[in-house]
């Protein structure tokens, strides 16, 4: 990462001296310090020196990047309403276009259309380390725009530029392992969204034993910041409990005596990218690594939470509609209430083909208002082209995973030769795949329902 | 580089699985026989899946890999007319704006009105090798596209799309030197465009020596091709001679002596780059880097031909308005048909004065259409912030630089605390800074001419 | 250090081709399995084959790994009764050099004289992993030599081969900060051995800030494994104390401030190297490396522990001859036993002036047997030529450091232009350098015991 | 090797301190002047400090690097009469260890025993560039040490230094290619030592195609200079005529197409190196490397030149024994006298079964003095296990092979399996293997001379 250090020192460089020439002087200094953040968003706008544009640049990240809570919503808001497309300008090239019907009559209304905050963010971004700062800046930006119309537009400039510069091109997948830089690895530790890194030593045995991979994307102008990284268990099968994959005492096997690759935790590390997708490219690319360096592995699968589980049934078990069913398994649903349920084997029996059977209709049944499946979890992996392999009932049993899925866990299978057909049929058919014993627990929820499935599942189709 | 090449693998990967997926199978391989590149085009822009749409973009290149020049024009007008706009969906978008002013309906325009090429090219760039292949198409595309509306705008969508791409933020500086290896070597030898390199032997001159240095900017997804590079020579003065700097017999100098770095060739390398600036950057940070690593360096200048010189003159001589000379000065200007004054000494020291006379004017006087100067490479060089120097009577006696510019060359000096002010004062009064010593020359010109410049030079301002 | 992976690599696949070819098929096996280790040990000597070389060199370190601490020490007595120099072949070469003062009988006798199992460890040494393993094969001599003149001439030949193997000319210094590799970094964490390391935590406290610094040395052979490290810090003055460097809450200061860099801490990695010294070179590497980036540096200084000092008071204070003090500082010495003295300020005070008086008669006057310092810190930084610079009373108050030396810690000053001097000082006159502060300590000491120091220190006399 | 030039620039940096305070104020410089080279050889030897010892070392390097041809072989006797072992001290050691026979005995009589040049030596080494120098005096010392029985006591210690300094342990193979910095390609023209390399078309001829591969050893303190390199060529067969494998216009194939992979040049880079083996080793890890890249590979096997062939017939034909030979063929070989011989079909025809069984006779049958091959390049393979596969007629028409071999050249085969049997049959029993199609050849040479070679070559017995 050299390089990109080798660059943001030359830009650094670059830019004091074009501050310099900007604000020369101790009056100059005076001058700027009267000028207020939105009319320096002008002259940015109206510069053409190169030079004096980063100055100006780097000050409007300065003065931003020292702004508290309210100012930087102000600010936000004044790119919403003083930087969109000049409505005059517009109204003129609507005007040339409706005379003129030509490529260039075409060219000029696609520019006036163009919120002038799109140019504005790409000259910030030519600041030092402004590809970052504009990164936070968008995760305030994330957190303020619910329900601001104005904001949402600014946010989709903002992804649209996002999109562009992190680009899979310019991606780098980086194994991550024991013998990685520690401030990389610090921030695997800070970043970890899935199962927790408790300190340096649990890092360890998730990087060094011989059956353990990591792998992060990374982009040449953010500095060691990974992007997104997953974390990698080989096994000799697919495993349905995350203790037993975490187990501090478990013995490491060989990497080449293992058939099977697990994806146990996926996180995003930055806020300011939501949305922007890496993952789905990092599981694919994983795959073809793991599979070219180790011929032995032949299964690819997940091990993944279901975050809105336990939610969505709460919901249902509300709903006027209710679930449909009887007396006696609602009466056993009310024993989640107390966590305890877990450790009580009887209980978690009689619980088991309830909860399952439930699971199945929330993942193959259900559906989002547009028609996605409900868990966000399964949205990314189904949306992916992986299939629902298989419920692990207690598969997670901290509390965590207690309270959101009852200690559900679940795998998602990735078979490379059928990503594209079942990312086709959930995209344009709505149709999870899952496999038959995935499929086969709806029966009995069926039959406790007396009510078909709007949407069914492939694999249920197929069986049926 | 070997991140790039990385990269590449992992692409070309995914790409002929999803070759294999879309075109899998003999009947697949014949149905996608049938299908012409447009319908190609049209799947690429229509594809959701990542895969599939990477193996179409792949397919789309490889086959446009493959056209002869009528067929790769077709394939261009192709983009022009069947990839602009939809003109349908820019009516209705123009009538919801017109209806509600909302930043929603804005957004809903501007897409609207870009060009379908537009994201054609972003889905094509991410094929293996997509980039290059892309500055390749555009080469072919300036090579037909003068006096043709359609193509302009093609043009102007792939310049765009390349400002944002070759966004200095990814260019890296490396140095060229004797270490570097031999196949970016030999890219320098083939792509220097100012004063030919013979063979190794020559580059190692030019390279290897204790006063030389060279530098090239490298972009991530165009693997091991230089975009610009500058050839420099430490020395203890300001040169005005070419063959001084390339003299095979001199002896080197300790880099820690050198007083000045002179810029004596800057090379573009890529011509489907044409107009996307680098090389404004590269010399600033050029300078930059020099200065820190040999602190004894305190001028930075260039040694640069002129190429419009002896093309304006022989134009000037033949217009009406004529240049306002005397007879005596037009007949010695009638001696430069034949290439064997420069040898004469007398009749060089006749010319001298009159040749040197008009230079300045050339430079300081004349401008184009658009008020800017006429020499391409003091409009790279003015246009940049340098300073018009000095001007070096028969600094290079090779017949190119005879035909060209009468063996005129010049030296362009780089302040770098004077450029924004040099850039500003060209940019927004059109006024050329030079040292008054070129200005002075205009002096003897203005006696002859008893007419007074349009737009005076800075320094001649200054001076007067 | 790719490189050495690579190679180790390389190593391993001919060694496992070359143990295929030796022990081929089960009944190989069988017999290697009955030949003992020094039937090896002879085949190795004997074998002139490249591959087998290697399988038997390999074959004998893989047993011997295995061995029992019994056994171990068995390996090491057969290696020094049944490798030494052949006494037959000895008396021959003699003989024929008694008859013939040839070059040629020389070098017989020279050959004849080697111990053969410097050749055997040769081989051992070309072995995967090879130097390692011998490494901690003399770690294990180390521990069971003592007393042993058979033991002390193997000791010899690792001594021999390990300065030869471990030539400065091999040794790569690395910077060793946060960005260094997480496996790098714990053997720091392990190996820091003056005062302890208590996690990741501290440990980025003593690489990350901008005032601190580390280097080690690593050898190509020995993959990964630090020699020896020093941790630096920056300061703007000669610190008295360890707490005042190690403060959690202290305030870094920017590197280009400090004037002063500190050397607090030195530690050797391997034990099985002791003897073979790094330090020395080490020190005056980071020197030379500082003061080449950090210009304003102008200070080489250690805080150093003085390990002996407690130990050699307590032997004097017991000893017939005694310290010649009066029964007052007698009587305050005996305070020393209760490690809470250091807490009571009036205490302190009073014993301040007499261990400090001590303290420099310790460092200038007392010496071992053969006329060296009698502190092994002290040995090791005034025989690299630093001068004993000051006595910090109640330097580090650590349980440690208060049961070693009282509490006392000492700044040994590194001047490059002196060292030379100083080492010659020390090497042939015996005499210690010191500032003249420390050597007026001796002053008070002087009149209490009324006898002149046999071995003056250098500032001393040129003091008096 | 960027780590061997910080090394260097650290050596550098340490070593002008020392010579400064070696060499301090004019005055010094006067004495110094004064001091001849063999009075700082013997400060050398008794030098403690290290920064004075490093700067008498660079000062006797740097004398040396001046003196002329005649002075620098008086230095080389200087060394060989005034720096050998110390016979007083010799005798003293002797009869220390008649009188006890102790391990401390033996090692006084070891050390005393040893050239006091050895420690002179591996001083010099550690001065800049020490290595590096060390290897040009050797290379001075072997052309003039012939017959000079004190130059080769002097030869035997640096060879026996240099064989525990270029311990295969240290050595990194590295791969060269077009991708390879320019200033370690040169080298590679330059040394190419078999079929010359006429310059940088030819170099990347033999470099970039698909089919080609080249392979040096490197040596962390010979800094940017390959010890010695192999060029391979990837084939489907294993060819028969060095002119089929550079022809210029053939088609190459894809190295995952390739069946053999041929090694027909190997170049030992140093002269100074002679006799210190490496190609060996490196033969062996191209062949594990390759195999490794491109388990295509079945096959490797050298195209090799047989130098010593026509010396060797021309030496047989005027013996006094002779050939055996019949007059028709004696007649025949006069023939060789004219080189057009190779031009002319049928007089070729008539040669071919004459030569090739004479060539079969000198491979298999004659040997040197001390029992090894004739060839130099057969001893160097048969003696690294290789198999001699096949002879080839004419398989190189140049002058210079049709001079030194009347165009034979010859296959060699690495078959790893069965490297060490070959080597210990050839080692031990001074059998050379061959395919049993040269051995057949040897048939009609019997037939010819009715007499039974003295030493049968390997697959002949087995043939017989």
């Amino acid at each position: 990462m050299s390089g990109t250090s080798f660059l943001s020192d030359m830009l650094q460089g670059i830019t004091e001296r074009g501050r310099a020439l900007f604000f020369a002087g101790p009056r100059a200094r005076d001058a700027a310090a009267e000028l207020d953040i939105s009319t320096l968003c002008d002259m940015l706008l109206s510069s053409r020196g190169e030079a004096s544009g980063m100055a100006i640049a780097a000050e409007i990240l300065d003065r931003w990047s020292r702004l508290d809570a309210g100012e930087a919503a102000d600010f936000l808001k004044m790119l919403a309403r003083g930087f969109g497309a000049d409505p005059a300008r517009l109204e003129r090239a609507i005007d040339r276009y409706r005379t003129e019907k030509s490529p260039a009559s075409v060219i000029a209304l696609h520019e006036a259309a163009e919120p002038r905050r799109q140019e504005l963010l790409r000259r910030l971004n030519l600041a030092p380390n402004g590809t970052e700062r504009l990164v936070r800046m968008r995760e305030q930006l994330l957190a303020i725009k619910a329900g601001d119309a104005d904001l949402g537009a600014v946010d989709l400039d903002f992804a649209h530029l996002f999109g562009s510069w992190f680009n899979r091109g310019f991606l780098t997948l980086q194994p991550i392992d024991w013998s990685t830089p520690a401030h990389i690895l610090e921030k695997i530790i800070r970043y970890e969204a899935v199962h927790e890194i408790a300190g340096w030593d649990e890092l360890r045995r998730r990087l060094q034993p011989s059956d353990r991979r990591c792998f992060a994307f990374f982009h040449p102008r953010l500095k060691d910041e990974p992007l997104v990284f997953v974390e990698v268990a080989l096994t000799r099968g697919v495993p349905a409990a995350i203790a037993d994959l975490l187990d501090e005492g478990r013995a490491p096997i060989a990497a080449d005596q293992a058939t099977t690759a697990v994806f146990y935790s996926i996180s995003n590390c930055q806020d300011g990218l939501r949305g922007i997708s890496f993952g789905n490219f990092l599981i694919k690319q994983v795959v073809e690594d793991l599979r070219r360096d180790l011929p032995g592995l032949k299964t690819f699968v997940t091990l993944s939470p279901v975050p809105g589980f336990a939610g969505w049934l709460s919901s249902a078990r509300r709903s006027e509609a209710g679930l449909g069913l009887g007396e006696a398994d609602m009466a056993l649903l009310e024993r989640l209430g107390d966590p305890a349920w877990a450790g009580d084997a009887t209980l978690a029996g009689a619980l088991e083909p309830v909860l399952l059977s439930l699971a199945a209709r929330y993942f193959l049944v259900e559906r989002t208002a547009t028609g996605r499946p409900l868990d966000p979890v399964a949205r990314f992996h189904l949306g992916n082209g992986a299939r629902l392999e298989r419920l692990n009932f207690l598969g997670d049993r901290s509390p965590k995973a207690l309270a959101q899925a009852h200690g559900l866990m679940v795998n998602y299978l990735y078979k490379l030769e059928d990503i594209e057909a079942n990312h086709e049929a959930l995209a344009q058919r709505g149709e999870v795949t899952a496999a038959p014993a995935v499929t086969a627990l709806l029966g009995r929820e069926k039959d406790m329902r007396r009510s078909l499935p709007a949407m069914p599942a492939r694999a249920a189709r197929a069986a049926n």
